[in-house]
């Protein structure tokens, strides 16, 4: 099963074959699809020596070629790592089933039953970095969602997906999901290929740098789920509680500044900017974040670096941290329309009005008051499963758990019903009675 | 405020504005929006005289080019039409808001409340045929859910589009709604430079051929709400009660054929066959159909015309049946899988199993049982307005009502909440509890 070359040829016929293998995977049981999971949760678990082993011979490629020690811990699938891998698979085992829900069921007349329910999609191709655990989680979601998937990991995992591959493979036949609905790629040269397959592949996953993810975009008619930048911005208000406003900023940079959701940008009132932002240096400084800032800050601030227009636009992904004074809560929100990438955009202020104003006029997937753009999460939402965050505006938008895996079909049911006996003279008229309706 | 001619730059300012004014109709109350549709409704009274004189002076020239009776038809906007097309507007008013509707209320920690909220899109860009009609509908939809709309009329409906538009304009502005937030596009080529514009429209609505819609999809980075195609299929089972099997293939075929969810080509289970076709044929043929059969249908059905490869791919739109004898439902399963265009597939069967596999086995916006596949329609849904049918896969799917028309945003309200106090060694628990949860 495991494919170590492909021509163009033998890739589409791959998805062909995860696209009939989908088809299977789609009509199962909660029961079947979970069954399933349990048996990969066990396998792996059974061969994890020999997972570890191969992930080892990466570890030690990657050493040699000298592959920065950031990607290398990513790259490390240990038994800590590896067990805790094990243990999400059973978590998503846990969740609620996210296909077959009925979304709508209303008659339209007597004996004329409208559904809606969730389905399938078919097939998702995942593209993703060099980190073998990310293959688990997502093996583990598409198989919850009823979703064949085509696999393609960084390459330097390459050792560890195959043996990850092969012992879902052979888990997966000994259970109704058939294994072909689980398909690994080994070649970059396969991406281009895969994002031209859009009669088998209905939706592609990309997860990498911003670059990457814009590239996907712009090269395939599949639908894409991905963010293309992360520039969130702190509004500090002039009513805002300073000393909460310092806090919320130091966790927004710092707790995790490699993320999507780590603030880039700090906006501050003027009318409070002086009292501010001698508040703010230092806890900023004690974290070793590097502030640059616009002439204004500078004034306050004069040990800092100055901010240039190439700063506005900057996901520094790291300890920088540009600040800007503007005029008013207007000017905030201009400077966010301008400037932000629709992913979290926060303000604090004891004015509830401002509040109000800044939650309805700025566009972003997410708009928050008074916390920390970090919280902007799938796992920290509750919704139990990450399969990314959307910064495209039609949903699903921000992040998206199981729910963005999956459709919804319409299903009527009648005995004998035609259109022609509501419409012409003396229509029928519908009844139209809702049992439930959720969207 | 009527533009007759706009170069390149001038159609991107000309978004720009739109944009703009969209941003400060999306925030104003429910009741300030359906005060704008109202104010539209009575102006559209009041000047009804210069707006039919106007439709007929297109309706002359299209008379004097000799374009079809049918297209004709359409273009017509006399008092009749005019009238309900105003009803229709009343109607908008009356919908439920689609915005600031609450899906999520979940309370992730004390005093930290995550809400998911709906909101609009921002600009939608709708290309329609030479309907007077549908502006005015489309507009109404567009104020009602809170956005912006760039128009795009058929080019023979150009003089009732600007007496429309002209007549809006006046109404907006002496309401909330911006009148730059509803545009008229009166060139063709304009087209084209709508589609590069994706910093400003968010959506694409095409509507017309299938060529039409596919050329747009294929042609912006925007995304398309539209559909490509709608080959139905009817498909008759062995247990089907044969009179009823007949009754709901006239009604599919011939209650409107040249809708979208008219049926294209009729499958019958090869027991049934002998039994059914001469109950099908009397019955087609006196609604003028044109019967096109397989080889096994023409064996019972002699005097019918053959079926070639291409019919079974053929969106017919007229009185003309593709009829072909499948083995079993998983034959009839297997070519709809390899014709239809996911739009609405229909079984006939008095078997409960068989319906069941046909419908979650089919993947298609809707699948039917025992009824007319005329049914698949917003307005027979209860949606109260139908902005279009999508065959897409992802959501909105099948026909989109003003939920289409719509995206979300997460809020988030803390006080001083971070995300280091829930992460590291003594993380602290969130509570998330649901107040709602809709989705």
């Amino acid at each position: 099963m495991v494919v170590s070359k492909t021509t163009p040829d033998s890739l589409s016929d791959l998805a062909q074959k995860t696209q009939k293998a989908s088809q299977k995977l789609a009509v199962l049981s909660t029961k079947q699809r979970n069954e399933a999971l349990s048996a990969i949760a066990a396998a792996l678990s059974t061969h994890n020596e020999q997972i570890v082993a191969a992930n080892q011979k990466d570890c030690e490629e990657a050493k040699k070629e000298g592959i920065p020690q950031a990607l290398q811990a990513r790259l490390k699938l240990d038994q800590t790592k590896l067990q805790s891998a094990i243990a999400g698979v059973q978590d998503v085992v846990k969740l609620d089933d996210p296909i077959g829900a009925v979304q709508i069921h209303r008659e339209l007349d007597t004996g004329l039953i409208l559904k809606r329910l969730t389905c399938p999609l078919g097939v998702l191709g995942v593209i993703f970095e060099a980190r073998p655990d990310a293959l688990i989680q997502i093996t583990s979601l598409a198989i919850k969602s009823g979703n064949g998937v085509i696999l393609k990991g960084g390459k330097e995992a390459l050792n560890s997906c195959q043996a990850l591959i092969k012992v879902i493979h052979n888990a997966l036949s000994k259970t109704d999901v058939p294994p072909e609905a689980v398909q690994l790629l080994t070649t970059r040269a396969e991406i281009q290929e895969l994002l031209s397959l859009d009669q088998y592949v209905d939706l592609i996953i990309p997860r990498g740098s911003n670059s990457f993810v814009r590239y996907i975009q712009e090269n395939t008619n599949i639908p894409v789920l991905g963010h293309a930048d992360g520039i969130c911005h702190l509004y500090v208000d002039e009513t805002a509680d300073l000393k909460q406003a310092v806090t919320i900023a130091v966790d927004s940079k710092t707790q995790y500044p490699a993320a999507c959701n780590a603030v880039e940008t700090l906006l501050v009132n003027r009318t409070i900017a002086g009292e501010f932002l001698p508040l703010l240096a230092p806890a900023m400084a004690e974290k070793g974040v590097t502030l640059r800032g616009d002439t204004e800050t500078r004034q306050i601030l004069p040990q800092i670096e100055e901010a240039t227009e190439t700063d506005w636009s900057t996901e520094y992904g790291g300890l920088v941290l540009a600040v800007k004074v503007v005029a008013d809560l207007e000017s905030a929100i201009a400077h966010i329309k301008s400037y932000g990438s629709k992913h979290t955009e926060a303000i604090v202020t004891e004015n509830n009005d401002h509040a109000q104003a800044f939650l309805n006029q700025v566009d972003a997937a997410g708009v928050f008051h008074n916390c920390s753009t970090r919280f902007s999460d799938g796992f920290r939402y509750g919704f139990g499963a990450e399969v990314g965050i959307s910064t495209q505006k039609m949903p699903p938008r921000g992040p998206v758990g199981l729910e963005g895996l999956v459709t919804y079909k319409y299903q009527l049911t009648g005995n004998g019903h035609i259109a022609a006996s509501y419409s012409g003279e003396n229509p029928k008229p519908f009844t139209r009675k809702d049992k439930i309706r959720t969207q």
